[in-house]
């Protein structure tokens, strides 16, 4: 059995995914202890004013700022201490006319005060405050609602929580909040060649250390990883263990059996599986020009080609793409660097194809500068040796030293 | 009690730290599954050539190239296909001259052969392989140790593993790994003002988000974090819980009570603890100039400020620095982003002092442009709003709109 490929662009291949894959698996409620990096269900929106009342900012005398505004070192104005506040006393004091209340970060503001004189230029002389500044309406306080508004959309659905959105979140009241279900994603590799027994490898056997690789991804982009081992190249096999899979897991994920070869059974175990089966196979990008994806019902299943380089780039830009668009991210806090290319690049690349190439990154005079690193497909220290990888457009020959282009990290 | 603060740079404080926390924790191995984002404890040498033999890149004939030497489309040679090799074969099978051998990638290149014809360039008839075109010597064969040379050095000791380093180690033959061991970090929220019940706050109380935040950036660095909650602002409780912390911990961060208010207790329990007690406490950098640091035995503890933005700053220079020497981590694979000042930025600052801006960054024409987010240091929708902080050199007052700098992603 044979198949040719045709192959699709790298846009094409993603607008297809984002139409089958098009809606998260679903919603749970998680404590906001174990939130981090989870994807947001909903859109926060703030019910209080952050802070809910005036606070101070400072250490320091709370007072009405009209008492002080003549103060100078030359005649400073004294005013009585009417007590102390600290951010654990549960209502606001008040002063009057001609008194101040000493107060710590994030006290209440006494009702009628519209400033606070900070503690390093107070000087207190029996049981008054002597003021020898004056102080700005406002000076030191933080507003009501200065934080956060009432009302504000604050955190978007779809972006993934950082540690200082957990934070913000608890001061909205949030002991649990909804997230997106993790999917979770079975790694098969095929091949009979394979072991995992890697201390002690055996002419003719290679160790699979792909779906390590491919479970890291799994795990960086946030799904659960399922390694579920290897499986020979016979289609009875496959089919059965790839159909196990399916109940299990949400995505399935198969690294090699993918290619035109005679022992390459993937895809059409695939299209025997259910329908619609193989989606597409071929991409227009080099290297994992032979990555395919097929639907077996609602699951979707990612056919990730067997060389290194092209596990790495089938899996960027199609299971990736599968996996994010089921934790339904939408923002996404991850950016490119800006890296210049250190040295003339050709782009040896068929027609109409995208160009991966594995770069090397050093910060040279405060300047990130790239360096690729050339070599066949199948040579895993290349993107052992690379801080990430750049995607060069197709129709693109030749990339001059100097110019400025957008490198994925490789983590 | 009372304590004035002696300010010293941030780079005198990470020497302290570098010469205090000098050496990590201690090291144990674990099996490569479980061994991603884990720091290396060992310099990997290869013990062997990768591949260990000569291999076949592609699937196709492998042949001599000198008997297809002057192959053409009007004169083809007929080679005799002598057999198939699949990479699950154990041995090189052997050719003689006139004879080819059916490949798929990765198999052992046979005795005799030097280059292989791709099957898509094949024309098989009756047996026999019709080569149309010379293949140069080498062509499609990937050498033995081309990959990685036995003797080589290809990942260094404190380098955090990716997914791709974790293939390269099986095949090298490593089944487990010696690691460092992360360390433990307890972290403790200080302020009779707190509480972990954050959707029923009464007046007076707020919530311990903080806590959550610094254990995000912990597990983020690599750590283990401990929650150990709330202490209230009472000298003898402080002692307690922190000399319990001490106990089942490598590291403890105290968040809070490190000011130089009535109530900021952190500072003198510390001393009271053991020896050495506080090393410093005051740096030259805005927000996050209250953060100190302490040993005590050879146990280091970080005072962190109470104030978001100064927890944020007081974690990231000397928190991570703690934890990271701590787990040996000395090839750290995060950059920072390049990225165009999009407004004049004035920094006012005191004298000698950095200042850290949270900066909210857009992708703009394929250009990363930052605009700071200013407000007091207690406002938390500022780092949430920011996708990370640019820390300022001391003495500059003012940046040009258009200025490259490095920002950190805050995640």
């Amino acid at each position: 059995m044979r198949w040719s490929f045709k192959y699709i662009s790298v846009e094409e291949a993603q607008r297809i995914i984002d139409k089958l894959v098009s809606q998260p698996l679903g919603v749970e409620d998680v404590d906001i202890s174990s939130a981090y990096r989870r994807v947001l269900a909903e859109d926060v929106v703030s019910r209080v004013d952050v802070p809910t009342h005036d606070v101070t900012h400072f250490d320091g005398y709370a007072l009405r700022t009209s008492d002080v505004r003549g103060a100078s070192p030359s005649s400073p104005v004294k005013l009585r201490i009417k007590g102390r506040a600290y951010p654990s006393t549960p209502r606001p004091d008040v002063i009057d006319a001609g008194e101040a209340l000493y107060v710590t970060t994030g006290s209440w503001l006494p009702v009628n005060a519209d400033g606070v004189l900070p503690v390093e230029a107070a000087i207190v002389r029996e049981g008054y405050l002597e003021v020898k500044y004056a102080v700005k309406p406002g000076e030191h306080v933080i507003k009501a609602g200065s934080d956060v508004k009432r009302g504000e959309v604050i955190l978007r659905r779809g972006s993934r929580l950082r540690g200082q959105d957990l934070t913000l979140l608890t001061l909205l009241g949030y002991g649990k909040v909804k997230v997106y279900r993790r999917p979770k994603v079975g790694v098969i590799s095929v091949g009979d060649e394979l072991t995992e027994d890697y201390e002690h490898v055996e002419p003719g056997k290679t160790p699979n250390g792909h779906a390590l690789m491919i479970c890291s991804f799994v795990e960086r982009d946030g799904g659960v990883s399922m390694n579920m081992g290897i499986v020979r190249d016979d289609p009875e096999e496959i089919k059965e263990v790839v159909g196990k899979a399916l109940e299990s897991c949400d995505v399935v994920v198969t690294i090699s059996g993918a290619s035109k070869g005679e022992k390459d059974y993937v895809e059409g175990v695939l299209n025997e599986l259910g329908e619609p089966g193989v989606v597409f196979h071929g991409l227009k990008i080099k290297p994992g020009r032979q990555t395919g994806f097929a639907m077996v019902g609602s699951k979707p299943i990612v056919m990730l080609p067997g060389l290194c380089h092209s596990t790495i780039v089938g899996y960027q830009v199609v299971a990736s793409r599968v996996i994010r668009n089921m934790l339904g991210l939408v923002v996404d806090h991850e950016k490119p660097l800006k890296v210049k290319v250190a040295v003339d690049v050709k782009l040896p690349q068929p027609k109409g194809f995208k160009r991966v190439l594995f770069m090397r990154v050093e910060s040279v005079e405060g300047e990130l500068l790239a360096w690729p690193l050339m070599g066949e497909s199948a040579l895993v220290s290349i993107p052992v040796r690379a801080y990430g990888y750049v995607v060069f457009s197709e129709g693109l020959e030749e990339v001059p030293k100097g110019s400025l282009v957008d490198l994925y990290p490789l983590m």
